[in-house]
This record gives C-alpha cells, sequence and structure tokens, in this order.
C-alpha cells in the first residue's frame, strides 16, 4: 500500500452531522460535504428555517429538530441519523450560544438566567453532542487516514481571551474548549480526531444577491471577515488528516484582524 | 503622603467572604483573614459542619447557609453578610465542584445531568457570587492600595489543561477561568481587582492529632501537596497588592508537582 | 468572478525556498511542492548532500549552499533565488537547531557557547530569512486567494513549553515562535501569511528500502510518529488558506502522542 | 515546629544578586532587599553610575563590573559575590536587552547584528545567570521555606505576546520566557524556585524631587503604570514562598493597562 492510498479516499462512506443550522457555517459545511460525497444531516430548533429548506432543495441535506442542550433530544437525534444516513463520521457543534439579552453587558447587568442558558446551549449541547458522536464514532472501522471519525468544535475568540461585558460568553467558549481538550487528549489515541476551531473574526459572505451580509461598517475591505466556505474548507483539512499528523486546535482570523 | 502610606493598612475595615466552606482553603483563609483584623463570613451548603462550628468559636467567623448555585441565595447572602458585617472588601469564591459520580468517567460514560450539575456548581456560581461581589464594591471606597476590593476565584490545574477523563470538569474549571479574565478586564480599571488561582496539586494539610490529611500514597515527602495555609498567604498578598502591579492570574504548584 | 475562482489556482508561477534540508520535512516539502507545480529551491550547509542531490535528479529542485546564521549568507541565497526561480512566494524556515552536544544536558552541564549557538541556528536564522522572504513578498503581486505569500517555520514542542534539560532549545524554540508571532501581526495586514507549526513528535518515515526511519522502540504502531509527507501537506494548505481565514498556529501531533 | 516555624524567617542569611542595574526595579529591589535584612550585590556594565553609587552609601549595597553576556564574566562575578557576601540565595536577572536602534522598527527594517546582541543581551544573559545562579544554589541548605534559593527573571508583555515591530524584542522575551520554563520544570524539585515575571506595563516611579518618571502624556492617573517598588515586593513575597505552593509565572499589570 502506498502513502497516498492512507489518505481518506472514500467520501462516500462519509456521514456529516452538523448541529446548529443557519446561513453561515453550517450551510457552508452542508454545501461543501455533501458536494464531497457526504450524507449530511443538520440539526436545529428549527428545521424548517427557510436556508435549511434550500438545502435539502439543493443538496439533499437530511432536516432535523433537535434542542442540542436537552439529553434526549441529542440522543433522539443521533439515533435518527444513524436509521437515515449511517454512522456518522464527521460530527460539528455549530452552536454558538450568545444571547443578544446579556451580550455586551457589565458582570453587574447581565442576567443570571441568561448566563445559564448560555452555558447550557453552548457548553453543555457540546458536551451532549460530543458524547453521541463519540460513543457511535467508537465503533467505526478506521479509515484509510486511520481515522474512526472526526468532532469539530466551532468556537469563538472568547475562548481564547475573556473580554470584558461578556463573561457568561466568555465561559460558555472555554467551557468548550475545556471539553474539547479533555476529549481530544482522551479520544484520539482511540482513533477519534478532535478538534476546537476558534474563529477570531465576525462571518460574513456574498449573500444570493451578491450583496454581503455582515459587511463591516466603514471599511472598504470586502475580505475582513471570515468567509464561511473556507471555514468549511479548513473543517474538511481537518477531517482528512492522517491520524499521524492531528491538529487540535486551529485559530481562523482574517488578514487584517487585530489580535 | 509616602509610598508605604499607599498600601493597604487599614484590614480592620476588611469584610471577607469566602463561599464555599470546608476544612482546607475555606478554613485556612477565615483563620489568616481573621488574625490579619478582618471580619469574616463563610458561606456553605452546610454551614453546621463541625469545621465551620469550629471556626465560629475560634475565631468569630460568621457562618452563612447559602447554595450559591442559586441566584436569589447568593443575593440574600451578600444582603445579610452587609447587614451582619459591612460591605465585602474581599470575596473568595472557594467551590471546586467536581462530582464524584462522574469524576475520572470517561466522555462517554459521564452523566450529562452531572455535567450540567458541574457547571452550575462551579461555573455558575462563580458567575453569581462575582456578580454580587461586583455590585458592591463598586460602591466601595477605594483603600490606600487604590482597590475598592479583591475577587479572588480558587481554581483547578483543569482550568489551564482539560485533562482525558474529565470533561465536564474541563468545562467547569475553564468556564471559571473566562468569566474570571472577563470580569478582570471589565473591573480592574473600575478599582476592583480580580483573580483566578489554579492550585495545580492536591490539597493537603496537617490535622488535629498531628497526621496528615490527604498525604500521597508511597511519597515521603511531606510537602508535595499545596498546604492551605500558605494558599491562604498568596490570597491575602493578592487582596493587598497596590493597583499599579495587580497579578491576575497566580498558579500555585508544590516544588516536586509535575507540569 | 465566483468565489472558488479566488482560491490560490495558479501554483506554476509559485517559487518556494526551502531553508534547511535533510531527509524529513524538507524532502517531503521539496516533492510535494514541484509536484503541485512550484519551482523549489532548498538551501543547506552542505547541498551536496545526497537527499539534496536526488531531489534535483528526480524532481528538479535547485540546491543552495547558505549557513542561515550570516546575514549575507541568507541575502545572497534570496539574490540568487530571485535570478534563478523568481521572487519567493512561499519560505519554509526548516532548522531545528538542536545541538547534539547540549540536548538533555542540564542547565548548569551546557556548554554555554553551544546555547548560544543554538540560539544563532534557529531563532537568529529565523530572522534572517524571515527579514528576506519578507522584503521581497511585499513587492508580489496578491494572487487570488489575497496572499502575496507566506512564511511558515517549523517548530517544536518546546515552543509550547519549556522541558527540563533542554533550556537552551526552549529558548530558541520559543525565540520562533516570539518571531513569528510578531511577523504575524505586522505582515498579514500586508497579505503575507505568517505561521508556526511547533510538530509536538517526533518524525519518522518509511526509507526506500521499506523500513522506518525512527521507529519508536517497544511499539508496534508505525504512525505513531509524523509523517513528513503529512506535515508538508498540511503547509501546503496553509500556503492555499484565501486571506479570510487565516490560521497563524497549527500544532501537529501523532494520534498516541501524549500532551 | 508549627508551620509558622517553616516559612523563611532567617533573612539575614540570604544574599541576593541583581543582575542589570538602574534607578527602576534593581534600585527598588536594592532598597527592599536591604532593608529585609539581606546582603545585596548588584552587577551592571557600568557599576559606576550615580544610583547604584548612591545604594552603595544609602544601602551598603556592592557593586559589580559585568557584561552579563560574556559566559567568563558571569562566571567571575559569581565567585566574587560568594567572596564577598557569600553563596546567593535569590538572583535576579533584570536585564530587559531591548535596543533602541532597533526597537518599533518593522522586520524589513530591523538590523540583524542589533537582532543578535538583543537576543545576547537578554535572553543569552538569562541562560548564563541562571547556570552559575542553579551551580551555587544547588549546594545551599534549604531555608525554613524548603527553598535553595529563588531566581527570578524579569520579563516583559512580549513574552507573552509577540506585537509588531518588534520582532527582535519578541524572540528575546519569549526566549528568555522558555528558558524559565525549562529551569523551573528541572531545578524545582531540587529546592530550587524559578520564577518568570512579566511586566505588562511602563515602569513608572516618582523621583527625589517628587516629580514622576515616565508619566504617561495625557493621563491623569499617577499610577498608572508599574511601581518598581512593588515589584519588589513581589519579588520578595515570591522568595519568601513555601515549596509547598510554588508561583512560576506572575503577570503584573496596573489596574487600567489594556490586555
Amino acid at each position: 500500500m502506498t502513502r497516498s492510498d492512507k489518505r481518506d479516499t472514500q467520501p462516500s462512506r462519509d456521514v456529516a452531522v452538523i448541529v446548529g443550522g443557519g446561513p453561515g457555517i453550517s450551510a457552508s459545511c452542508a454545501r461543501l460535504f455533501t458536494d464531497s460525497g457526504m450524507r449530511v444531516g443538520i440539526a436545529a430548533r428549527d428545521p424548517d428555517k427557510p436556508v435549511l429548506q434550500n438545502l435539502e432543495k439543493t443538496h439533499g441535506v437530511r432536516r432535523y429538530a433537535c434542542d442540542a442542550s436537552e439529553p434526549a433530544a441529542v440522543e433522539l437525534l443521533f439515533q435518527s441519523v444513524v436509521r437515515d444516513l449511517g454512522a456518522p463520521t464527521l460530527v460539528i457543534h455549530n452552536i454558538d450560544g450568545r444571547m443578544l439579552g446579556i451580550f455586551r453587558k457589565g458582570i453587574t447587568e447581565a442576567d443570571p438566567s441568561m448566563a445559564l442558558e448560555t452555558l447550557r446551549n453552548s457548553a453543555f449541547s457540546a458536551f451532549l453532542v460530543g458524547q453521541q458522536a463519540a460513543r457511535l464514532m467508537r465503533e467505526n472501522e478506521p479509515k484509510a487516514n486511520g481515522a474512526k471519525g472526526t468532532i469539530i468544535f466551532t468556537n469563538a475568540s472568547a475562548a481564547l481571551k475573556g473580554f470584558p461585558l461578556s463573561g457568561a460568553f466568555a465561559m460558555a467558549c472555554q467551557a468548550k474548549a475545556g471539553l474539547a481538550q479533555s476529549m481530544a487528549r482522551e479520544l484520539m489515541p482511540e482513533g477519534i480526531h478532535v478538534a476546537n476551531v476558534p474563529i477570531d473574526a465576525a462571518i460574513g459572505w456574498t449573500q444570493e444577491d451578491g450583496t454581503r451580509a455582515h459587511r463591516l461598517a466603514g471599511t472598504s475591505v470586502d475580505d475582513n471577515m471570515a468567509d464561511p466556505d473556507y471555514i468549511a474548507e479548513a473543517y474538511l483539512q481537518l477531517h482528512r488528516q492522517h491520524r499521524s499528523t492531528w491538529a487540535f486546535e486551529v485559530v481562523l482570523r482574517p488578514w487584517v484582524e487585530k489580535w
């Protein structure tokens, strides 16, 4: 067997589950993964959002209703995916969890119940999703690249640095990073690749009408935000890495970002 | 005014609140702080533990019943402290939160409800305690060292590194670290000193009968664990630092610890 | 222009310079980069090593003699590359610098002159190579992915953590990491992608006779070391990243590595 | 023996060596250490600077001429200290090494010879000083706090983050941090406390005429810079820590500093 044979060359067997569904990273992942031959399921609290309906039509993506902060709902989601698509080999936890009600509020102004919700929506749902993914992947046969599967946690710059006026979000992002580290140390020696990917940027993209979503005010640069299509590309590269050289953490950041 | 006048030389005005009460760090802090002239309150789910009753007798420590993961309970705790002792100038969040039921369990074995409890008991209670402390300290007059107050979060090595078989604990510790960072960046410019203190060690001490609590098996070294009396000393030094040179994070580690 | 047009689709214009030449990462990069259509130069103190002569024969790699710790030599190297191959768009600094004479020696045993040599060979040569690369790349036209060029520093786990018995190596690796960070913050907003890639592993590969170089004693796993072919692949992916989502640091680590 | 007996209560036996001498941290350390009963030597390229002559007069500080980037000079320095004052128990490496000729210069503008000088003056001198200190301290008897000695490296925020326009300084600071980490892991289990102290601030102080040195333009706050007297205090606290709870890294930062 030559070395090139060791890469992951059977994407058609790949089953990807994206938890958290919207028009940004999730949609880009869904398009790229299906274009690469994977079967793709996407889970969201509201799976009937137009963007998801559209992904079903254009890319055959399967939609699932799931409140990912509920243990039973996450268990059911993975059972449904196995039944419909097969055992997952790539799972993306793509829930940010930030709540507008407390974002940019000082520590003394932030509503405690929203702080707890932020933790549940982001970190705890990551725990639930990671747990179900690990249970199923452990039973997979290793692919040519030596991997039984890949679990990727989308994260934010608050995972790297707790900013003022966002204590609850910092808690949730760093909790998710801590979970990812613990899971990586535990699962990588079993052949499951775990990655934490803080996106240190606003995320922006070109909409169907050619205009830019989330254009930063006052800038003329059109790539000063992270393009979700390239984030999806980075995720696919992580998934395809040979287990001899796995990256655990990749921070993605636009060229003009201050850090 | 000479420089030495700028230090914190009025400890008698100091009011310390220790949230989370047991025979280790909390008791050492209570003893050292009262010996230094502070009025001290200590909060625990069960304030009638013998160690706390004893601290009341020997050191005049005030005891409070408080489930620190409940917003209303934490609010009431601080109201009671203000009424009984005065506005706090030093608050220690000393809740570890680790639950034996999931500690050292793999990600696929850990009970989700315990993972959520760990987050609530540790990170969320830190949020609640930090919030109340910040609200009250903001109204304090600065002391000679420029500080309106000090908020210290006891943390563990999992705040620095997510270890295998402890995903929930890693989440909680890193969440607490993220909160502390966010609060430090927000509150230090207002004169409130915030610190995160990961203890990278088992904690051990000499008991009243002269034997060692928590002696590590197979070692002859009697100071291979962190002595809570010295941790308390480090906390007092942090509290007394002049605001021109504040430390945010101090990792305390015994000399023989591997890291 | 569609989004896919924005990727780097003109590798034939790419000119890669690899500084530090041996049978591991350098050779893998040279093969992969030439196979991808780049013109490749490789610099080494002794460019007549069989592995480099062989790369010239099989892949048309251009060889250069260069002591990369000498400012004039590095300047000359880049002048020669520009003359022979064109302005570089991808520069790899692949000098480890560890000296057997002091490696695994305690701080009190290590020969100071070797410690200084380690700094010069690794960190200072990285400075010289980075400086020349930046000067030339600044004049490049941006490619479709928005990049004027990519500078990658191969690094070691000592960049992440100073291990005992290797003070000089820790100095050199962390110096190189500091340089890379400073250059990244300075040059990325100018369109030059800078990356630091600590390889947290021994590096091993299959030799021409089918046996493994650097097989770890006592292990039956044949991919417990980083395979340089996959490291080269990671470098190429970094080089091709769109500037909307650049990674600065990627730690590559085999699945079974402890960290 | 009670616990309080275990602290370091015999400062009169303490011998401190401060390498790098000026009106800031070094002078503050010299004053505080002598006031605490230590015998103190201070080494500088020019030991006849007025500030050092003055310290000799007012505090009995011993002055030594030493180019700390020269192995033989550093060896001689420590021999002289042992002869004059006794074996050192506290060594402060307080050389910043930044050179005005390249500070705030871009990577393409910085003079390579100055970059190498920066490495030699800062990181390499730290290696030499650390090496001599470790050799001598290893022979000391442990004091009551369990320590044979303390080695402290003053560092800068560039040790934590490589800023633009200061590549050489970032190299030097991170090299010093890497050295300190390696030495700490190696020497702490032998009873020698090693610490890295990045000062994330400009340093300012009140001069003899009552005016402030280094007042930041446009601010009315007079404690927005790190006061070297408080830095010296932090160093003394590190030196006195019991080995059951050693801190390796302490970042000191004024309350209003952005980070």
